[in-house]
C-alpha cells in the first residue's frame, strides 16, 4: 500500500506534468521561478524552507505545508524548530490556523516514517 | 460505526494531545485562551459561541465552524438561530461561504442525530 | 470642522449614492440586503450587530468595523462587550487583526465624544 | 458508479434543497442574485463565467471552481482560454493557488469525459 | 495640482525603480510576469483586464484594482462592463468588497477626469 | 516634525497603552505572547522576526510589516536577506502583495534614514 507521503507525491507530480503539458508560458515560468526561489542565496536553504512553511501556514494551504514540511526535513529542521514555526504561524494567523497545525503535525509523523523505513 | 460527529471529535482529541505533547509554550497559551475566551463574561456562552460560528464561517473553516456548531448546540442556539448567523455570514464572505454552509448544515444533522441518540 | 464619524459617514452616503445611481440590479440587491439582514429576527438586532463586527474585525475591513461599531453603540453594546467581541476576534483571527483594533478603540472613542455632543 | 462530476452536482442539489427549505430570506435572495449576476447583460454570459472562475481560484474556494469550470465549459470556454484564466489567477494569486489548479485540471478532465459520454 | 490618477502612477513608478534596482532575480521575473501575462492571447487583451480586475476586487487590493481600472479603461471596458464585473466582485467576494467599490467608483471618476482633460 | 517612524511607533504605543486598560484578560494574554513568541528559542532571534515578516507580508498587513522590519534591522537583517524573504512572499503571495512591498520599501529606508541620524 502507497504510504501518505508517496500518495501526495504521486498526485502532485502527475497533475504537475498535465500542467505543464498545456503549455501555458505564465504558469510555466511561476513554476520554474517556485524552484529558484528557494534556492541558497543570502539566506540559507534551512531557513528559506521554514519561510515557506509559515507563509503557507498562514494562508492554509495544506498541501503547499505538506511539501515544505518535506523540504524542510530533508534540510535538517528539528521538530523543535518546525513547532517554533508552527508557534509563530498560529500567533500571527489565529486558531484557524489550528486545523491545519493538527494536519501538519500527522504528516510530519508520516515523513518520520517514511525516513526511518528509507534509512 | 463511529458517527461523523465521533470520528471528528476522536481526531481532533488525539491531534491536539499530540500537539501539547510537543512543549511549545506558545501554542500551549493559544489552547489555553481558547478555553478561556469563550467562557461566560460581559456577554453570555450563547453569545460568544454565534461569533465564533460568524467568524469561523467567514474565514472559511470547516472544522472550526464543526467545532462552533457543536458548542452552539449544547448551549441552546436553535436552527433557525445557527441559520440566522449563517445568513450574515453569507453576506458579508459572500458566495464563496457556501460551500462550507452545505457542509455546516450536513454537519448540524449529524449532530441533531446524535443528540436524538444520547437521549 | 467636521469629526471623524461625520466624515466616515459623509464619504460612505456620498459613494453609495453614485454606486446606486449606476443602476446595476445585482449591487442595488445586495445593498438591500445588507439592510435586511441585521433587522430583528430570531435574534435580536444587537447580536446581530456583534455578528457583523466579528466578521469584519476577522476579515480585517476598516471600514465595514466603523459601521458596525456606530450600529453596535447605537443598539445598546457597551464598551466591555465590545472589546470581548474583539477579544474573539483577535483569538481567532490571529495578531494581523490587532492593527484593526487599534483603530478599532480610536474610532469608538469618536463614536463616544460624538454621542456626547449630541446628547 | 456515479462519476466525480455527478457525485459533486448531487451533492450540491441535495443540501441547497435542504439550505432553501429552512427558508432564511436572505440565504434565499443570495442564492437568487447568483443566478442572476452571470446571466447576459453588457458582458457575454462567457465573459462572466470567467471573471466567476478567477474569482473563486484567487479565493482558493475548490467547489465554487468546479461549479464555474462546468458552466465555462458550456458556454463554449476552450481548455487554452480556461488555463490563460488559470494562469492570471496564479499570478495575482501567488504558487498557494497551484494545489486548486491540480484539482481544478483533474475536474476538467472529469468533464471532459463526461461530455464525450453523453455526446 | 497633481491629480490622484498622477500620484498614484508616481509613488508607483518610483517605488518600482527601487524595488527593481534592489537586483532580486525573484521579484525581477515576477514584474516581467505580470506584464506578460495580460497581453493578448487566446483571450483577448480586454477580458483579460477584467479579470484582472475582479481578482483585485474579490482580494480587496486598492492599488491592484485602481492599476486595472486604469488598464481597463485604456482597453475600451465601459462604465457598465466595469460594473458589472464589480457586481460579480461584490457577490462572490460579500459586502466586505463594498469599501473597495466606493474607492474604485472614486477612482474611475478621476479617470474619467484625466481623460477628458487630455483629449 | 516626527518621522514617519516615530509617528508609527507613537501611535502603537498610545493605542496599545489604551487596549490594555480596557482590562481585556484574553487579549492581554495575545499581546503578552507575541513578545514571547519572537524570543530566542530552537530558532534565533533573526530567524524568528524574518519568520514574522513574511508571515505579515503574505497576509498584507502593512502596520505588522512595519513592526516586524524594524526588529529584524535590530536584529541584523541585511536589506539583501530581507529582499529575500520579500520575493518568497511575492511567489507564495502572488502579485497582490506588491503594492505592499512598495510600502515595505519606503519604511525600510525610513528605517535606515533614522539608523543614521541616532548614530
Amino acid at each position: 500500500m502507497p504510504t501518505k507521503v508517496k500518495e501526495f507525491n504521486d498526485y502532485r507530480a502527475k497533475m504537475n506534468d498535465k500542467i505543464l503539458a498545456s503549455d501555458n508560458k505564465v504558469i510555466k515560468r511561476i513554476f520554474n521561478l517556485d524552484t529558484n526561489a528557494f534556492k541558497e542565496g543570502h539566506l540559507p536553504v534551512k531557513t528559506k524552507e521554514l519561510l515557506g512553511l509559515v507563509a503557507s501556514m498562514v494562508l492554509r494551504c495544506d498541501d503547499c505545508v505538506q511539501y515544505h514540511l518535506e523540504a524542510a526535513m530533508k534540510n535538517g529542521v528539528s521538530k523543535e524548530e518546525m513547532m517554533e514555526t508552527m508557534s509563530i504561524a498560529n500567533l500571527i494567523g489565529g486558531t484557524i490556523v489550528i486545523p491545519h497545525l493538527r494536519r501538519a503535525v500527522e504528516y510530519w509523523e508520516a515523513l518520520e516514517e517514511e525516513k526511518s523505513l528509507t534509512e
